[in-house]
């Protein structure tokens, strides 16, 4: 037996990290490249995870007083002139509209050619501050109109020269909240309690550990005050950057004249935010629970929590069994997990039983149960779970069943969660030197495929553009929140690059 | 008190019935018209009902065997060439992108121009059938892998020259269904599944009684070889179709090369399907159940199916009285409607009674319950109805509210569908003469703004181009399905515009 046939996914993550990553995807068939650049095609395993994703976070940003609406696709280009760092930001990258019909070339084979010229040419949104700050410059007159709270679920585009599935891809799709204030304290509350949604959501739902942090200067949104960030560590040590929330103080209001009548009777402009989170999440699931086996699911996004597998030789046996099953399926069905009936499924296809075994394994369904005739007569069914060896089984009675199915989800869920912080805390480290740093960002451990991590280190803003952080391609990821990473928190120091003061260490780290 | 005054909107049904209608779009803040041609702003209590249509819906969706998945935003142009009738049908409303970034104008003053042409231009998807193809052609290689069964919620662009809120609109959103099949006798039936689908849909979430039927070959899907449609009758007595589902035959697959190894091994062409319904269905919804006084909302697609108003003239009283609102709210929360817990809202707001009243008229909230401190003394509230004139109020005890909330919001429901349904039989008529088809769709009745409505008439394709459809602005709506308009049916006749024989009588009627 080769070494590589003993793992469904081939590369390993030892062998070759990012070639797993999309061999993961292909296999539990989350997405595809699409016949557009960079572009992907989520599949129906793919988008259930997102649904139930956008189900969660929907719901919490609902109780905390927000509300849906859905604003234009296009914006004018003129809207993105408004604000001159936010179009520096996003020009290179924008989709552009310029014609609204196509005409027969005349060639005689049908070839069609743009025509109707717009007379201003629309950009495929990117972000939406602008084109959502024209509707709010129109809705808000006085302090009462205040705060709006809105959000959309949109698809946006930025063109990616290097895409990678779900991770980098020209089209995305997102929540994007754009809420306006009275006061500046009230938007900065508001961007930090929507920086707390989401590391709550990432953690209950995902089973992610983020730091929460400020993004240092170069690192901001274009045209953002402050940007928090949510950052998770996959498991070749790189930061994903999962999510933001930006404090955009009253830059954009002034761009798009956000005005309003204060308490006083005088013209304000408003104080704006603007976060969002993307399908970039289900690239940061995959690689902080995936294995070789294949995608691994925290039961709370998983589309199937459970999977039933008949097994049966002949036509009598398989009526028998697949009866069984669906007794078995209805009763689960009647058990909850975090408030939600369990979602339970059986794969009834004639497929050889490793073939069906395996494809549920490679698509990372938490609990998997087989049933035999053999199994039918004693009442056991033979269970695996996809935080264990694949290949671990555990027997047990229907009763047993009924009584832990959803005790394992919760088991799966935590246990994720504990294995992925473990795993962080393992890589990451407080550095002081220069030496240290670059070894700590250029050797790879006996066995892994990790290279670096978190390095936590006292900076100095002077040091955004040192060539060592160019060289060993390592970025500031945030300063944490106090109270986020303690480990980090041992008062003032000296920017280990540049001697300057630094106030509190900071987290460096390859990033996606 | 003038004769405007007594009504909420103005102009009323009667004095101008498109501008009734834009009115009533402004005053229950369901959208506007944003800065881009022909698109809009869908706000949030617009959204929000289109989330619950959208949840509706998508349930019965999955309920009948499909699974949600994501395509690409942009289709490239050679895709949209493939299919020659389709192409012909898109090609004078698409949106091109055709630059990839922006660039400085160089005129010193920030303005920006499109750079990085692209090889290959995109349209915005108009629709999906050719980049869903490109995925269907890849993913199916043999009969096994049929029928696949997927759904998109999207959005889609066909650039509108005369856009009307949610009825026309550049951009708007849908769910798009495509399917793809083994036989032409199951993607057929595929079709007919999913018209049943919107016709139970529209009648028992947005109480539309629709006229399921066929397409005249005229207004068929470009590229389909049937289209099924649902056609509902607004208070002006124009038909809107408010949703299709196509049989496309062999032909996308033939375009897009979707070929799969049959039961004896020979490679087949697969038959397609798709089906959609848009954003324009909260158009059909307004145009049908509102009033002179606003929006009226069937409640399984209100965001709030009851609103508590407490009334008090001073600090005490109002403390007092928003106490027992928020005692009632809990005990109504705990009610069902249609299987969900009612939802029910305070409005606390500070505002003069009347004001608030008529605020939660014209948004079409089904139930609204006014408290005041003398109500609270007697245990009473006031309560008005949606369905019924809006000064009309009755009182009762809080015991009779609980035991009759969700029994009224029942009666409104079917109220609502009763009423249209009677709306629609009154106007009607077999039709057998070209005189009678004149007067029908010209004149109109006294102190009403209906003019004509659906007229039965036999039919023979040989009459499509008939100059008398074209000088009165009627088309054939559809080829009912049979039992669903029993008044039409009478057997066989002659084309009253041409004499020649018919099959049946067809819908005709002006249209939006």
């Amino acid at each position: 037996m080769t070494k590589q046939s003993l793992h469904a996914i081939s590369p390993t993550r030892e062998e070759n990290y990012p070639e797993w990553y999309l061999q993961v995807v292909k296999a539990a068939e989350l997405a595809d490249n699409a016949p557009v650049r960079g572009c992907m095609v989520i599949r129906p395993w793919g988008y259930a995870i997102w649904e139930l994703m956008k189900n969660g976070l929907d719901k919490m940003i609902k109780d905390t007083g927000h509300v849906n609406a859905c604003f234009p696709l296009l914006i004018p280009l003129s809207f993105l002139e408004k604000e001159a760092e936010h179009v520096e930001g996003f020009a290179k990258e924008c989709a552009v509209v310029t014609h609204h019909r196509l005409e027969s070339s005349g060639d005689g084979k049908g070839t069609l050619v743009p025509a109707g010229k717009l007379e201003e040419p629309y950009v495929i949104r990117p972000t939406s501050e602008t084109i959502i700050g024209h509707s709010y410059a129109k809705w808000i007159q006085s302090w009462r109109d205040l705060p709006i709270l809105i959000n959309q679920w949109a698809n946006v585009m930025r063109w990616e020269m290097r895409p990678r599935l779900f991770l980098r891809t020209s089209e995305f799709f997102w929540q994007e909240g754009h809420t306006a204030h009275e006061t500046e304290k009230e938007a900065i509350e508001e961007t930090l309690k929507m920086l707390d949604v989401y590391e709550e959501f990432t953690r209950d739902w995902l089973a992610l550990p983020v730091v929460t942090g400020r993004k240092t200067p170069d690192e901001r949104f274009p045209g953002a005050v402050e940007t928090w960030c949510i950052e998770a560590m996959m498991q070749d040590g790189k930061a994903l950057q999962a999510g933001t929330s930006h404090f955009l103080g009253q830059n954009f209001a002034k761009a798009s004249d956000i005005t309003f009548l204060d308490r006083e009777g005088e013209t304000q402009h408003a104080w704006t935010t603007s976060w969002g989170v993307t399908t970039r999440l289900i690239g940061g699931l995959i690689m902080t629970h995936s294995d070789d086996d294949g995608l691994v699911l925290p039961p709370r996004v998983a589309p199937e929590q459970i999977v039933i597998l008949p097994i049966g030789r002949n036509e009598e046996d398989r009526q028998r069994v697949l009866e069984a099953c669906q007794q078995l399926k209805s009763s689960l069905q009647e058990q909850q997990f975090m408030g939600e009936k369990l979602r339970v499924a059986i794969d009834a296809r004639e497929l050889r039983g490793g073939e069906k075994f395996w494809y549920h394994v490679k698509r990372g369904v938490p609990l998997r149960i087989e049933i035999g005739p053999r199994d039918l007569e004693q009442g056991l069914v033979c269970l695996g779970r996809r935080d264990r060896p694949s290949r671990e089984k555990v027997t047990m009675s229907h009763a047993e069943l009924m009584t832990s199915a959803s005790v394992m989800l919760k088991e799966i869920q935590t246990g994720l969660l504990s294995r992925a912080l473990a795993f962080r805390q393992q890589h990451t480290r407080k550095i002081d030197s220069v030496e240290e740093f670059r070894e700590f960002f250029s050797s790879t451990a006996e066995g892994s495929s990790v290279q670096g991590g978190f390095a936590l280190c006292h900076w100095n803003e002077a040091a955004i553009d040192h060539p060592l952080l160019k060289e060993l391609k390592v970025s500031p990821r945030c300063i944490p929140v106090a109270g986020q990473l303690p480990e980090a928190e041992d008062g003032e120091g000296r920017c280990f690059l540049t001697g300057k003061p630094s106030l509190q260490r900071i987290v460096f780290a390859k990033s996606y």
